[in-house]
């Protein structure tokens, strides 16, 4: 097990047998030698019946023993009237009791020495503000009785390797053999839905775990245990709402420890979505830009909805991967080929031409057809010549350039017995992965193709982006391991800043200058600051710059100033100085008369060729949150920005800034030479330093505008916000 | 039939029976009372004997003539030894010979008066220079003899309402019952493939036409003639490569006055897939972005891939149709409920409140749930209750906003009998069109529900698309109608402007002044423009307008101006105007020594809060299609820029305006006053006009920018260049 057992909610590790090694409460839960079934019914079709008919039927090997007084036996086991008459202290206990029930139930589960609880029972968080009250205490109560909780109001959990069926999806009505996707899920009904389509595709569950309202154990706990078994190649999860942003984190990094992959769907894309789901699931909602970011940051890959869930699922259960991202295209239709590079290119894969030896060597086994490029079109004439297709796609998966291979072709209903033979030829004389897309494919053929551990989609868009998850699961684990040899000296760099930052951290808007001198010490370029109390101090500081300054109103009750008209452009001489100074002071408290007024700022004039907005703000699962965007106008129109979790390297820095939308402007159009992304990257990776530092008191900073010029990026303007000791 | 009969390459009209009312070839074609099959065998496998298979197979009631001297009788129909030979002038030829054959059999065709010939041989255009004129020669032949050929190249087509089998397609193995969608497709393996797929969903096809090479026949004179069927409700395209860009336009009017969908796929979006088209069709690629824009201008449902083609169809072979765009979802997980908001959000697609009556009575139906919003969260309780799905079902399809509904559910394998008969009832209790989203659905449901003539679809986000396809088309037969209002009185402003427009034809860029005196008398507001040709001139022209000019240097040998450092902005008094002048032609004659230069253009300087990119260009397959995009550095970037086929109205330029991204822009951002749109749309529609009527001469047309302010917008330069007089 992971340290994170002992970090988590979950704290709880309890030693079942003083014979056996010490075992988690999680692997009690998730691995059970003995269940109790509270509530257990020998009507198999009810909710507290199909527990235990599927625990029979599939042949789990544990000691089972159902709880109801109103039986002696049920299924030909004896039945306990209560928890306390347990023969023994089982590992886990399935309670399927109304709500009014549970937490009594919980505690005697805790006295009778059980380790681990799965709750199907509704009628807690889900149900309002009673219910979260009700939940609350039924989660005091667990862990006041050490027994690890999984639920309420979840449809339980499956773990098919070892046949336990502690749940009553519909899921475990039909084949369930034990496959290497692990899937936890946060809904019910939607996750019974995907655990069917993955049986669907032959990929087959190891876990699939519903975890309801979470009381207990969190999404993270349940995944960060089973992504341990060895058995397991692929985690796949899906949410509807995120409480434990650290959770995540260590979900992800973990997974790319183990080289596999992370996919995850959330709902709640948009404002809209973002309001449904907060009614629905009462999660505090995260902005999703900001999750999105900080998901693909930790290398996480997200799928939009359930059918590409399932598409990233099934290229990444192949035991082949990329190395390279050249894809190679072999079809049967020209047409389909055309589709298929285009999407290729949309998602930056490589449809590479084909090297000389390799157009050589198609030119051969493809006489007719000349100079092949890639796509490569083998036509259908295969079905005369089988070696045509067998010998064009090896050849072409020898080329250098091609990682990844797919394989296009349709129908061919009465050629399945030729066609499985010629791909199982195929796979023994190459190994690079390769996808075959089978468009209208007699269902046998998908099957067949399947069972001998082939990737098959009936899509040519489709399969390309299944392409593009493997090259991208390669990257992500490289981008991994970059990140993890960085993490000790960016946590190192975190703390200097920490103990080095001194200066008056009262709450609200800092003063211009010390935030300014703040960030400067922290090497984030600042265009230099004065504050003048009156208007000579004004005059030496613009002699001071030697050259034309702005002058803008200080004042911890204005952040924006323009909007009181207190900022002043330009000026170069004595008398315009010292006449702003007076105007600024006259229109601040004109239009703001309540505001404490500090003075005026004194700045030289700064130019750049670029205007970028920085900022951090505290994301409430995450923390402390950069921002990089275009400023200007089109900032407000385009949106184009980009998030990352700080702290962070210049190098994460450099992919941020990859991220715009825009970022062609950053090589520079029109002439305009390229702007220093290193500079950029830079300053964003020191801020991140320095907002993670400050994190117990920052609130919210922004650097707007940014200019940048041919000296690299310089802030023109600061708004710090600390909060109050305690956090906002 | 439709009038284009007469107009494209077809222009074959024979009588095949002096006592039959005229019947046109393409009627022959499609609908032939007899066929020969000039090259038929007895071996039914092959591609020769396929077609007199599933003809006979299928129950074709026709007469059969199998061609071909080896055979006395095929299949136990009397054998002919050579066209010459048979006993009538049958409707149809099928030609299924080799390459050098066909053409010689083609003329014997002719010669014994048969109508229309479908051609399987392939050897043609697709083999590059070689074939292209065999393929010349071959249409050539067709002509001079009067048969309407289909292909070559091609894999035939099917009229299942007729039991016409003129194919070989592996489509026509399976299954081939008549529905009501005509799908006709240029490519022949991706093409069966979506005839396959269109079969699985049980929508089934009327026609399925390969149209192969296009010597004869083309893609838009065959859909228009299976569109006027009235058995056919949707048409379904597949295109590789366009040539014929009228013919498309007239195919898309004409099904919007039938009041029938047009979905078409077109494969080369991307840069790399037009080349990949090019070499794979031969046929001249269109700029996507431009084909793109003029099918959505007029009323075509673009489908990206076969499978978003396969969703589009099933929505639209719905029998009912949304009289607004409001979307009602019923789910049965809460999860799937945001996901569907959100995807709906994005596509434009309303998710209305519900109104007070409407949540009153869903709160009767479930008094658990309390105020029930939109998505309505039925749970899995109707199992035990099934008034509980079907009532809340009936109630939300009754709230007057909501005009489509989506009802969505997973799995249920146990009540496949009660939810039919559920979703029966609810059809039967409302009018309004519903789409039934089942993940992991049993088949035997989809089966069951789509004989009901229901939509059923299996994932949400495609629920959700398949609904705002239905919206969409009866916004596009809304917008249809108002243009076809509008295309009169557009052709009689195009005449007007080509009969008034005079001035000097030449060849090559146009001078400014005249440039911009024509497009003033067309309404475009151009900035005043003066011609100086020595230094007083430009004087006089600076005291005329009365400020501060921009001079410009003029040459029909510099369309680049500044690159020549040829523009002087803001100058205000006679020395520097002077100066300037002076400075210019200094500039010119130094970068660009060959250059003729006629002058300077002296222009009052011009103020706006906008800048816009307006131009034309003449499209090889459409004509003059304008462009209107966001100008200045951010043009480059972003890429952000919208065409559309002239003439059209203001209403359409409105429309085009509402398709840049920016859009938001037009509005006014920090404060700025909204530009007025309707300006910027009269400009368009009347340069639009403009251009129509001068596309003899016009080549290309930069004006570049268009600066919009308080007062409208007005062109500040402009490049005009006409080609010559035979065109380019």
């Amino acid at each position: 097990m992971q340290p994170i057992a002992a970090e988590g909610p979950m704290t709880t590790r309890l030693l079942v047998s003083a014979a056996e090694p010490a075992r988690s409460a999680l692997d009690c839960l998730l691995r059970p030698r003995s269940i109790a079934i509270v509530g257990a019914s020998p009507q198999f079709a009810k909710i507290n019946g199909r527990p235990l008919k599927h625990l029979i039927d599939k042949g789990y090997t544990g000691r089972l023993y159902p709880v109801n007084p109103k039986y002696s036996e049920i299924a030909g086991l004896a039945s306990y009237p209560d928890v306390a008459a347990l023969p023994e202290a089982t590992d886990l206990a399935i309670v399927a009791l109304p709500a009014r029930e549970v937490e009594a139930c919980i505690a005697a589960l805790g006295r009778r020495g059980v380790a681990a609880a799965v709750i199907f029972s509704s009628g807690f968080g889900e149900m309002g503000a009673d219910g979260k009250r009700v939940e609350q205490s039924l989660r005091a109560c667990a862990d006041a009785h050490g027994v690890v909780i999984c639920g309420p109001n979840c449809l339980g959990f499956v773990n098919a390797f070892d046949n336990v069926y502690a749940t009553f999806s519909q899921y475990a009505d039909g084949d369930t053999g034990a496959g290497p996707v692990a899937f936890v899920t946060q809904s019910g009904a939607f996750g019974t839905a995907i655990a069917a389509l993955v049986r669907h595709r032959g990929l087959g569950l190891g876990y699939f775990i519903n975890t309801g309202n979470e009381a207990g154990v969190s999404f993270s706990d349940l995944m960060l245990a089973v992504i341990e078994d060895p058995r397991i190649r692929v985690a796949a999860g899906y949410l509807e709402g995120m409480r434990d942003g650290p959770g995540l984190i260590r979900l992800a990094q973990r997974c790319a420890e183990l080289g596999k992959p992370l996919v995850l769907t959330k709902v709640g894309r948009m404002a809209a979505g973002v309001r449904a789901a907060a009614s629905h699931t009462g999660s505090l909602a995260v902005e999703d830009d900001v999750f999105d970011a900080v998901l693909r940051q930790h290398g996480v890959l997200r799928a939009r909805n359930e059918e590409q869930m399932l598409d990233m699922l099934e290229a990444l259960c192949s035991d082949r991967v990329p190395h390279g991202g050249g894809l190679g295209i072999a079809t049967q239709s020209g047409g389909a080929g055309v589709m298929m590079a285009d999407h290729a290119e949309e998602l930056d894969l490589e449809v590479p031409a084909l090297a000389p030896e390799t157009q050589a060597a198609l030119a051969k086994v493809m006489p007719a057809f000349g100079a092949a490029g890639n796509p490569v079109d083998v036509t259908g004439q295969f079905v005369g010549n089988p070696d045509l297709l067998l010998e064009s796609v090896v050849t072409l998966l020898a080329d250098p350039q091609v990682h990844v291979g797919i394989v296009w072709l349709q129908l061919m209903t009465a050629y399945v017995d030729l066609l499985v033979g010629i791909f199982c030829q195929i796979r023994d004389r190459t190994d690079r992965p390769f996808i075959i897309c089978w468009v209208a494919a007699p269902p046998e053929a998908v099957r067949r193709l399947r069972a001998e551990g082939m990737v098959v989609f009936g899509a040519g868009e489709r399969a390309v982006e299944a392409a593009a998850t493997m090259v991208r699961h390669r990257q992500i684990l490289r981008v991994a391991a970059e990140n993890r040899a960085e993490r000790a000296a960016l946590a190192a760099a975190v703390e200097r800043v920490a103990a080095d930052v001194c200066g008056d951290f009262s709450d609200g808007v800092q003063p211009t200058a010390q935030a300014t001198a703040w960030l400067q010490a922290a090497g984030v370029p600042m265009a230099p600051v004065a504050l003048a109390r009156h208007g000579d101090e004004a005059q030496a500081a613009w002699r001071s710059f030697g050259g034309p300054v702005v002058l803008k109103i200080e004042s911890p009750d204005i952040t924006h100033k323009t909007e009181v008209g207190g900022v002043l452009l330009k000026l170069n001489d004595e008398a315009a100085v010292r006449q702003g100074f007076a105007t600024l002071l006259k229109r601040a408290r004109k239009a703001r008369p309540e505001a404490r007024l500090d003075g005026v700022v004194v700045q030289p004039m700064t130019a750049g060729q670029l205007e970028l907005v920085i900022g951090v703000q505290r994301d409430p699962s995450f923390g402390m949150v950069l921002m990089v965007g275009l400023g200007g106008v089109l900032v407000e129109v385009l949106k184009d920005v980009v998030f990352r979790l700080g702290p962070f390297s210049e190098a994460e820095g450099l992919r941020m800034l990859d991220g715009l939308r825009v970022r062609t402007l950053l090589d520079g159009v029109r002439g305009q030479p390229a702007v220093d992304r290193a500079a950029i990257a830079a300053l964003l990776s020191r801020l991140s330093i320095w907002a993670a530092a400050m994190a117990p008191r920052l609130d919210e900073l922004d650097l707007n505008p940014v200019l940048v010029g041919p000296t690299g990026p310089v802030a023109v303007d600061c708004v710090m916000v600390f909060r109050g000791q305690g956090g906002g």
